[in-house]
């Protein structure tokens, strides 16, 4: 079973794959952030996002896609356009025949942390305790991917088994 | 000169590809409204779009496309969608190699009626008199788009002639 997990943005695109063993700790087989330059359109950039993100599930052959929700909280230029960040994202995914399950922000952190309130730090802290990787530094844009593919393949049960 | 308008959405994505001739009013060639089920995961919903505008490019192959500027006003779950839809609109037209073109509400009302406090009924009612078409029943979401598209081909010059 491996996973896909996004953290959605179009600046900074954080992608991880993890697979899940029949006995033992998941493993990160993979984690990137994708960027995107300032200098491009809108446009080039979300084309440049969703290309990226064809090449990695071309590649890795995800089973599925963990994804954060929609960000309601603020009215921003930036939450805007994450959404339309998000839009490719979902598109590309489905292309590739992928389904795409959504987690909230809160529910992340408790499958990581067991506390819904975790900050970035905690989060951060405990990944390694959760997974087996190489030991490189990640981005916080990885940690983010990887917390949400492990929030996934924690919490979803198939109603089909 | 074809210019593919497009007035975003998830549930009504409204789409026109309007010529512009050598001489006189620019003609309709194709206008439709892109539906899409409420009963659809959003995923499914953008994907939905996303395929159907590509068969529309493929069909029409316009020149460019024309959209509506990111909308900021509201923050509703409505306006977050919409920019989900956005994003999938712009990594397709990007992907079959068009240029897209961004208008403000004001922009296109302004275009179309001389008066940026224009009303629905005031775009309805003056674009007969600007373009021609073959006279049937068009859908509100397919008038803007003709709007999106006319605005384009009223205000664009290249810079490079």
């Amino acid at each position: 079973m491996k996973i896909l997990g996004i953290d959605p943005g179009y600046e900074r695109l954080g992608v991880a794959v993890i697979e899940k063993p029949i006995q033992g700790k998941e493993v990160v087989l993979f984690s990137d952030c994708i960027r995107t330059s300032s200098k491009s359109k809108m446009a080039d950039r979300l084309f440049e996002i969703g290309q990226a993100l064809s090449l990695v599930i071309k590649k890795h052959k995800p089973d599925a896609v963990a994804i954060e929700e929609l960000y309601f909280a603020k009215n921003t230029r930036t939450a805007m356009t994450v959404a339309e960040a998000r839009g490719v994202i979902q598109y590309i995914c489905k292309e590739q025949g992928l389904e795409v399950f959504e987690y909230h922000p809160n529910t992340i952190k408790i499958a990581i942390t067991g506390y819904g309130g975790a900050k970035k730090e905690d989060i951060a802290f405990m990944i390694p305790k959760l997974v087996v990787y190489d030991g490189s530094k990640k981005l916080d844009d990885e940690l983010d991917a990887i917390a949400i593919a492990i929030t996934h393949l924690s919490t979803y049960r198939p109603t089909i088994e």
